[in-house]
């Protein structure tokens, strides 16, 4: 599984999301690779118009329908053709209290929570509020090109170890500098099942041979 | 000038926010009044391919393209086909750098920047940071019925005299407790130029005929 | 453990709060019972000062030595005689990365550290990050005289047994509404180590009897 | 008028906070100058025991008494010995309703208002809040020992005549990057009242030198 979060670049804003959604959909039917894309609040309804692979929004917040002027509601970006969410992504956390109460909203309207968390205790601790998916992604090392698989094998590996002693279910993904297929490869190694990955796909010159990349390597 | 506040009410969600901006399209070309409508992030770009008359976001970040995952980027809004959005609304109030970053963003972007205050003197130093409307809600009246134009004419007047002290150009409205047309006339009667309006219109039984009777009592 | 609570009341500000404190530490001598008092930060220096009794924050922030105007520096009220910290209280809810961090932080400082929790599966995730205590307080009975230990006995039975899966250290206390020494008394039977309590001592009329009535309840 | 802000730098905490502010006294005796000292919230008790000048809190928090634990009550900080509050500084910044809710309050309380702000607009905006001081800082400039008096003397003029426009009592300050007597100087003769300095002071080797001439230069 590759979750490819598009962030608020302008490479993937507006017309270049649908594009890049695109591209991330041939990638998957070519390879028959799961591949999921990330994109802004008011590009979902025309990323999810466009492409059949799925499209989880970045964030949702803790409200119920109402007067919540600027917020976002997990009705509204369903109905624009969300099935998932990132939460508590590392450059929009969340109280504890908010995760644990997304995570319940999540599974209320079946849209799949994928939750960011950013050391091995903390993965474990949200393993405790049973979301869907849990990806670790060391802060220090987002956007640097430093492969989390690589440089902090063991911070994925004890991750996985406390996560599964109290969650068999949950989807363990790995984050942060993914930049090469073998990066990739190595997260699975790891016995993650996937990637969460962003500026390597997104600021690509080049966006279809690094997906095609990263989803050649989960196949070997 | 009538700007209609969807809030994150279900009835203004998803198709039927599509729907309820229809209406207000009807109403504005009917009367020929200028009915702004402010669907949430996700129905923005489904609203605007819809109707003709302007759409507003409910909000905006302070952010430039790049890394703020979960955050609303002003140029995504404006892609989608908004032209304007609101700031600081009582549900999603901002701190003052913020306000005045984001005001300066909306100008950069040309998009209509709405500002929402809570009292004459608030008004009056937002009106130094030279936004495009200044709309005056007193929170303890919002949603509640009693209107702002009937309960408090004396902060609408002091609001527009403490503004046009330092602002002549600013879109001066008032909101909060907006419920009949007379509301929306005692409204301009005071000199605002409109009004800002969600609850009475959202949840109508008969939307149409309540934007009717406030678009036709902006024009007595 | 009776670890009381004196929130932002007038009634434990200032030279009440010294007052209060010296209550506190007349019955936890009288009956051998371990009392914790937890003023405001400003208060911190004159009750510790004035008492022999343990003295905690009411929060401090994830912050180094520096650049944090407004903020509460771990050393700053260790120095005032503070030896440990609540964090996380349902007033004061944090980031579940910044309560991670101000965990370690109240470790490395040897100060105590005493996370507020909602519910079990909260309670167990948090038990993760090894904090010194877990005081679960149900929010919706904060404050309404309505003791958790007895109107949700199995919240507190069942946070019990999740945090001793993966923590077998960690004091487990409850509270909210706790209002009479049965209410400590039941939730002593029902294996917590101690109550946290608020309003019921520091509003009380006659703070000595009710203090001493948690106390005695505790020797059961 | 020169104030002084401990931050929560580890030279300005606990006992330190105590010498400093001793420091501070002594030069203020000295030289006749009126010199605020602004300690972290658990050293304002320490601190306005030992001496005679002013005494400020770094923040105070727009709450009323009662569940507000973790949070910074007007009258706790008043009742330690603090006479006045800096509000909205650039390390502590605060929504806009938020800054005239505690200007007020802090007005309430016969506590003196000193409000931070970034820009010449802003503090005009702020202006109409009605605080007792005013004190602009261009967040870029802090800590970087380039003056504000110096580098943005326009800034500073600008703030000036757009605050005098609307506000003919309030006190304006300026700070950030403040390192010499002759910044000072500078911003008197651009008008100002006084500086709002930090580190410059509290990190250096012999703060009684750099406030004797900081409070020197503002005789001249």
């Amino acid at each position: 599984m590759v979750i490819v979060n598009f962030k608020t670049y302008l490479e993937s804003t507006g017309r270049k999301a649908v594009e890049l959604a695109k591209i991330a959909e041939k990638v998957s039917k070519e390879t028959d690779t799961q591949i999921v894309v990330v994109p802004q609040f008011a590009d979902i309804a025309a990323v999810a118009k466009a492409v059949e692979i799925p499209v989880f929004a970045q964030h949702i917040d803790p409200i119920k329908p109402g007067s919540s002027t600027g917020y976002v509601l997990a009705e509204s970006v369903k109905e624009a053709g969300a099935v998932g969410t990132l939460i508590n992504h590392s450059e929009r956390q969340m109280k504890l209290t908010d995760i644990d109460a997304v995570i319940r909203l999540a599974n209320e309207k079946d849209l799949v929570s994928c939750v960011c968390t950013s050391n091995p205790p903390i993965s474990a601790a949200v393993a405790y509020l049973n979301p869907d998916i849990i990806s670790i992604e060391p802060p220090e090392l987002i956007g640097t090109g430093v492969a989390v698989s690589k440089a902090q094998p063991q911070a994925v590996t004890k991750t996985i170890q406390l996560v599964r002693k109290v969650n068999s279910q949950a989807v363990i993904l790995c984050g942060a500098g993914i930049s090469h297929g073998e990066d990739v490869a190595v997260a699975l190694k790891l016995k993650t099942q996937g990637v969460l990955v962003a500026s390597a796909i997104v600021k690509a010159k080049d966006p279809y041979s690094i997906i095609r990349e990263f989803a050649d390597a989960t196949k070997q």
